[in-house]
This record gives C-alpha cells, structure tokens and sequence, in this order.
C-alpha cells in the first residue's frame, strides 16, 4: 500500500489547497463555510487520484496544469453528492467520515445550498480549466454532466432510494451502482485522460477498467458495511443492514461477495497492458479499493 | 400587453416541448417525472424570453438555432432552484404557481434529486448548444455558472434565509435580490447576447439594462405579495409578511415601492437606444415585468 499512500498523500494536499482557493468568500454568510466544511480533510480523495492516475495511463508525460482544476470538480460534485445524500429526507446520516455531517454542522438549508453551489462550481472549474482547448474543456464538462447527472449518479441514488425494502436481482443491483457510484469513477478516470489526449481506444480501454474499479469499489464497500466498525468506517456500520438495502454481500454472501470483488479487480488489471502510458497508479488504487478497510 | 403576449407565447410553446425533450427518460423511476413536472407549463418563462430578447437586442438575426438550449438551461436552473426552495427545510411551501410543489406531488428526497438533476442538466444543454464556436459555448456555461452559484443565485437565496426576522438596510435588500433573482435574470439576457455575437460594449449596456430590470421585477413581486391574492398569485399570498422578511414594501411602503418599480422602469428603458439590434422584446418585457399581477 505504500506507493498508494506516497501518490495519495502529494495529490491530497495538492488537492486540499486548490479546493480551498476555489471556493468563494461569501462574507458573514455561512454558505461559503458550509461548502469548505464539506470539502476539509477526511475524504479519500480516491476521483482526484483517479483523474492523476487516468491522466498518467494515456499520456508521456507525468503532470499537466489542467489536472487540479479537473480533480477539483469531481470531488466538488462527489461532496455535493455526500451532503444531500445525507440530508434528514434522504439516507438522514448523522455522522460522515466521523465528523458531523454538512447538515448536522450547519443546518439543513445551508447543506442544501452549500450542495448546490458546489455543484455548479464543478461546472464552473472546468469551464476554466487552463493550458487546454476549448473543445477538450467541453469534453470535460460533458463527461461530468454525464456521469453526475439523471442518467447516471443522480439516477443511482433514485434508483437507491426506491429499492429500500425491495428485492433486487444481482443485474439490478449491478445496474444501480454502475450509475450511483460507477458514472462519477468512470468520469474521473476518462476526464483525465481527455487532459491526457487520449485516442478513443484507449477511453474505451479506460471505461472497461472502470467498470470493474467502479463495482469492485462497491462491493468492497457493501463488505466493509457487515465487517468493520463504525469507528473504522467513519460512518455509521451496519446502515445499509439496518435499512434493509439490498447489498451484494445479501445477495452473495460474504465469501461470494470477497470473490466477486477479488474478479473484478483482476478484470480490471487485465485492462492496463493495452494502455500507452504508466499505468501503475491505476494499479495501486485499484489494490487499494479491495484492500481498503473504511 | 399584447406584444409581449404574442412573442411569450410563441417562445413558450417551443420552449416547453424543447424542455420536455431534453429531459432523459428514467424507465420506472420517478426521478425524470419528477423532473418533468417541475418544467411543466404554469411558470412565466420570463428568463427564455429574456433570453430570445438579449440576442434580438444585439443580432441583426431574429432567431438562432442555440437559442433553445440556451432558453431551457436557463429554465432547468430557475426550475431546480424553485423546487429546492420550496422544501420544507428551506421556504416550506405547499403551493408553486397554483399546484402542488414538486416534494408534495412526488416526495423530499425526489424532489431533492430532481432539482440536483435539472442543474446538470443546464450544463450539458450549454455544452451541447447547436452551430457555435466551442469558446461561445464555454461563456456561456461560466455566465450561467457566476449568475446559479455561490456568488449569485444561490447565494441571494443563503442571505435571504438569514434575513428572516433581521433588518436589512435598503442596500442589504438590493445586494440579496441582485443575487437572489437579478444574477440569473442578468445571464439569461447576456447569454442571449453571447449567441448574437455581442460586442463589449453591448453586454455593459445589457448589464445595466439587467440590473434595473431585475430589481424592478422583486419589488413588483414585494408589492403583489401585500397587493394581490393567493389565487392570482398561484402561491401564497402575504407570505414574506407572515415569515418576517424584509421586503421593498416594509422599508418603503406601498407607494414608495410603486415609485421605485417606476424609476427602475425607466432607468431600463433608456439602456436600450444604445443597443444595435431590435429592442422591442426587451422593451415588452420590462413593461410586463411593472405590470404584472402575479
């Protein structure tokens, strides 16, 4: 895990303090402290690495300027996802990577709000991304609304929402996350390499390797739910049981859920050799997302 | 007020089947019904019009096919902003343009997603817009972007929130209401303008022209608000009273409010001989804009 946490660590505060810069000063109203609150420390920050690592596996070179505005606007949408999913109307969580939550912190209106102009700044932060043409900032900002939106991660949270107490098929399962938490990882991945100038073998290279990180991902999370504790998680263990969710460890089992996350993790690895850059970063978050423990 | 009648209907009728299009089909999840009837006929579509007389007002063209992405972002964006501050964390309110609010016809958290799903929505509107440069289409997502987010709409709706039951200098008013309404009102004529091709010149006469007429449509809104009924108003009639917020009318009183709305009106209208293109829509609409009853 140690080239993990080396990689993780210099993007993390590389990210941290460009998140910080993005945000506006809204003088003595709350707003502007309710999204930094949101965006502070805690986070795996695993969409930004994704943005480096995708960058990384189609390009020659190792940085560009682009990639901390790119990084910022997905985890700017990934913290806007968080704090509505939060809300009392929503999951109702108290508690988020063991901090109180936006909602719990401020108040419910400010959480909304906060969520908003988070979301739109991710548009805005793309917009402006430098040192790239007009028509890759617009892949971009396409590749995000995509992901982000009502035919991904918002749809998956719908589709999240209305399955509480019902029985899922593993396909409707798999089909929910792909949009819930798939469409944002796939997005960070292919935003990077269009920072990257991919050609359009490698983005379909890219997309299959995400589906598979994206999945394995969830199970692991699903996993993580029924066998860590809640100090570990930083979230409350066992919501998802108690909530009645379908997870793939309900519909698997806990030895066939570690199986399956074990498959596709190496569907994913299977993907790397046909990239023309250095794919190593994707391969250590890719360790990591199985091996993780909260 | 039949001038603005006719262009407003002619413009809404391709703007409400443009909206009804851009919105994804959701299979058996109610997340894009919901999304749907939150579009849904009812509303004034004053910011689409705005955004058809912005490029007239600078365009020796009378139409442009971007025009209706530009209407329904703009749209998507008020549309979100409404359901949100209807919830009953933020304005509780039952009642929006005579009907049920969105998170009474479906549910909270619906409600929540569908409004987070129709400001993606504007984005990628923007992204795609028809038959312009790349660099068009990226002034006008950051135009949408500065106006929606946390340095205007959104933060004209967090200071309104803290208002309640505060006294607000008259300058306190203006500054919430220019970000409140006039920041999404200012970019929906600017947008307009970015598709006629609008020199600088014309978009600082468009801006001042905006700034007027978007104070002038709040403190008419201030005065049909104690002036005007429920059913008229298709929402609750008296209800900044009942919450407490200060309004035109409470530090100016009724007339004195009237003569602001006035003043406003003219200042808006002397922007317009110094526009190169056809100002009549503009001009209806300011004239709609003070007379309005609801």
């Amino acid at each position: 895990m140690s080239a993990y946490m080396d990689f993780s660590q210099s993007v993390r505060s590389r990210i941290d303090s460009a998140l910080q810069q993005a945000i506006p000063d809204t003088a003595d109203n709350p707003l502007g402290a309710a999204m930094r609150y949101a965006l502070a420390g805690g986070g795996k920050r695993i969409r930004p690495l994704l943005v480096f690592a995708g960058f990384q596996a189609v390009s020659c070179k190792s940085d560009h300027p682009a990639l901390d505005n790119v990084a910022c606007a997905i985890e700017a949408i990934h913290a806007y996802s968080l704090i509505h999913d939060d809300l009392p109307a929503m999951d109702d969580d108290d508690l988020r990577r063991g901090q109180p939550t936006c909602h719990i912190a401020f108040d419910e209106a400010t959480a909304i709000l906060a969520g908003d102009a988070l979301q739109t700044l991710a548009f805005e932060l793309l917009a402006k991304a430098p040192e790239l043409s007009d028509s890759t900032r617009l892949a971009l900002i396409q590749t995000l609304a995509r992901g982000a939106g009502a035919q991904g991660m918002v749809l998956g949270q719908a589709i999240d929402l209305a399955a509480v107490d019902q029985e899922l098929t593993l396909s409707q399962l798999e089909h929910m996350h792909r949009c819930k938490t798939g469409a944002l990882i796939d997005a960070s991945i292919t935003m990077g390499a269009w920072v990257g100038a991919a050609n359009s073998e490698s983005l379909s290279v890219l997309t299959e390797f995400s589906r598979a990180l994206g999945l394995a991902f969830q199970v692991q999370d699903d996993i993580l739910d029924v066998t860590s504790d809640t100090q570990t998680l930083g979230k409350q263990q066992g919501a998802d049981q108690a909530r009645n969710k379908p997870t793939y460890v309900s519909l698997l089992g806990l030895d066939g859920a570690r199986q399956k996350a074990q498959d596709l993790y190496r569907q994913a690895l299977d993907c790397l050799p046909h990239l023309p850059g250095n794919t190593q970063t994707l391969r250590v978050i890719a360790q990591y997302i199985v091996e993780r423990k909260h």
